[in-house]
């Protein structure tokens, strides 16, 4: 920390302070710090590092031509956060440009600057630099008590003799489509990781402290405190759909995690990814290959002529008999304090979404 | 068959000729005929062929000490049904005496003879005879319209472009608990395999012809078409519990499955195997050595608390909000014309039990 105080700073955006965080404590692993150019492009066309493992998304640090021209390779930066605040420390291994049409276009499938992981892509610096990193402060987690690195969720699993763990990403509420797919996989696992992302996100998505409220209480009224587990995932999303599921498995397997629930349009926005793209990605790789097997799942709803959640895999009977809303509905029905249908939302998480957003609203 | 009628006759027990049938379409590949004595003991002692693949159950013709001493290895014999019906040719390569307490000790894990399975063996004759087999007349088949062979199966499923298909085994009519840990596999695949045993069971097990209406009924309600294929597993019932467990899952990879779902206490009986013994068994094998993923299943029920099917890995709520019956109980009911309650069975399905059952008792 005295050595870094002496160094040139360069500030993180929100995601990269995320990557930096996550490559030290083992989440991004093999990473051990933001990419270099070979591996960067084999990255973008490959969907592999250089050396042959799949890795879906560039882990990058941008920075500003003026800011690169001020940095000689071989040199070591300070890294601080939005407020000045020191995190870590990276050996500058290579600074280079790069084509953000080329990257957007691969990993985003779009170059629409009206997307939000495209847009962040635009607005950053031309010039990325790459090499190890330190990390000397953590930001303050900012929810202690699930802040899990993978080394304790790994650990936490082997204590209760779990061999088949599911993660389950999201960055919404878990209603009872969620519950379902969730539950679904937990029959044939061992243990369920509940794994919330709660780095940066849209706006207009449930704010994460909400969020975690609602975690917390569908998991006490509705799953056995033995087979879960809720840890927080510490990273930004990118919205970057199929790329972005198959990133997420692997920072999960990191977790320890034996299976991933991929759901429909995982990781998606707006429409520029078909529902299941996120799906079929992962035959792109052979068995063993990811290290996690991927469980996916269809769009699922409460069927009323079968009594019970379903999909259109396992239900034969018509819309006429689904209880279906969507997100925007649902979204609306909560800001107004409407209580969705229970066969949509567990009571009690309805209310403490309800609660929550009128918090947020006040302040 | 003109060479056939010229040779001496062995007649088989209902199990053999299954197993001959069996064979002979590729259910039971790699085997191609009868064990002989190298195979056979190394399926008693290691769970695998000679050559090392993994064979749970030994696939065997028992003859008589004098039956035996008349025929010569190297000869051929004819296989006879218990009506003296021809049904195919063994080329003896081998006659070897066996220890029968030995292979039920290691295939039962007993040796009483109350168990089912036990009392087969113990009855049947002291020699096996080994050899390739052919069949010559295929016994009629009971259920035409279900009577699918592997080759059929695979080409139904390819049709259908399932990739991912899942085995049910079973010999009960479907009641909720098992429509809904089949609709849980079914929802991470494409496809579903309900795959009934129609081959010799214990006289107290509900007739074959019963179930199968009953499980048309289920699909016709409760299952979409597009999903599911209903074919019948022409084998008999050994009850032999965790090592028929793997057995079934290998038949099941011979008619194209790639998950095979395990219950608690699959193919027992009575009270010979612990509640999860023919899950753990295939712990034993590397991944990839079956070519088929067992999907293991927990004692499931319904939750008035939840709302909905749940097991102990997925529910946390007591006994008191579970509707469960037992086996025995539900018979009872089904035999004496009382519908079980909607949360155990269907109606439709307890209606088609309820009248068939009748019909057997008149007839």
């Amino acid at each position: 920390m005295e050595r870094a105080a002496g160094l040139k700073r360069v500030a993180l955006s929100p995601r990269e302070a995320s990557d930096l965080e996550m490559t030290a404590v083992g989440a991004l692993s093999p990473l051990t710090g933001f990419l270099c150019q070979r591996d960067y492009r084999s990255v973008i066309k490959e969907m592999r590092l250089d050396c042959g493992l799949v890795w879906a998304l560039p882990v990058t640090l941008a920075v500003s031509e003026e800011q690169a021209a001020a940095i000689r390779e071989g040199e070591e930066v300070a890294l601080v956060d939005q407020s000045e605040r020191l995190l870590g420390i990276l050996e500058v291994a290579e600074k280079y440009r790069y084509d953000k049409e080329t990257e957007v276009r691969a990993c985003y499938g779009t170059t629409d600057p009206a997307h939000h992981g495209v847009a962040k892509v635009l607005e950053q610096g031309g010039v990325y630099l790459g090499g190890e990193v330190w990390l000397l402060d953590r930001p303050e987690p900012q929810f202690p008590a699930h802040h899990l690195d993978p080394a304790e969720t790994r650990r936490a699993f082997a204590d209760r003799g779990w061999k088949k763990v599911v993660g389950f990403q999201t960055r919404n509420p878990v209603h009872r489509a969620h519950e379902y797919i969730q539950k679904c996989a937990l029959e044939i696992c061992d243990g369920l990781l509940l794994h919330p992302l709660v780095g940066e996100t849209k706006s207009d998505d449930i704010p994460a402290d909400v969020r975690m409220q609602a975690y917390r209480v569908i998991l006490e009224h509705y799953y056995p405190t033995d087979r879960t587990m809720l840890a927080v995932f510490p990273a930004a999303m990118r919205y970057a759909g199929p790329r972005e599921a198959v990133w997420h498995a692997i920072c999960r397997k990191n977790y320890g995690c034996t299976h991933f629930i991929v759901g429909r349009d995982h990781a998606g926005v707006g429409s520029y990814y078909g529902t299941y793209d996120a799906q079929r990605i992962f035959d792109r790789f052979g068995p063993g290959e990811l290290g996690i097997t991927p469980l996916c799942f269809e769009h699922t709803f409460f069927c009323r002529a079968c009594g019970n959640m379903a999909s259109s895999k396992t239900c034969p009977h018509g819309k006429e008999n689904h209880v279906a809303l969507s997100g925007t509905k649902v979204r609306e029905m909560l800001y107004s304090g409407v209580v969705p249908p229970p066969e949509f939302s567990r009571p009690e998480v309805a209310q403490v979404l309800i609660d929550g957003l009128k918090v947020h609203a006040k302040a």
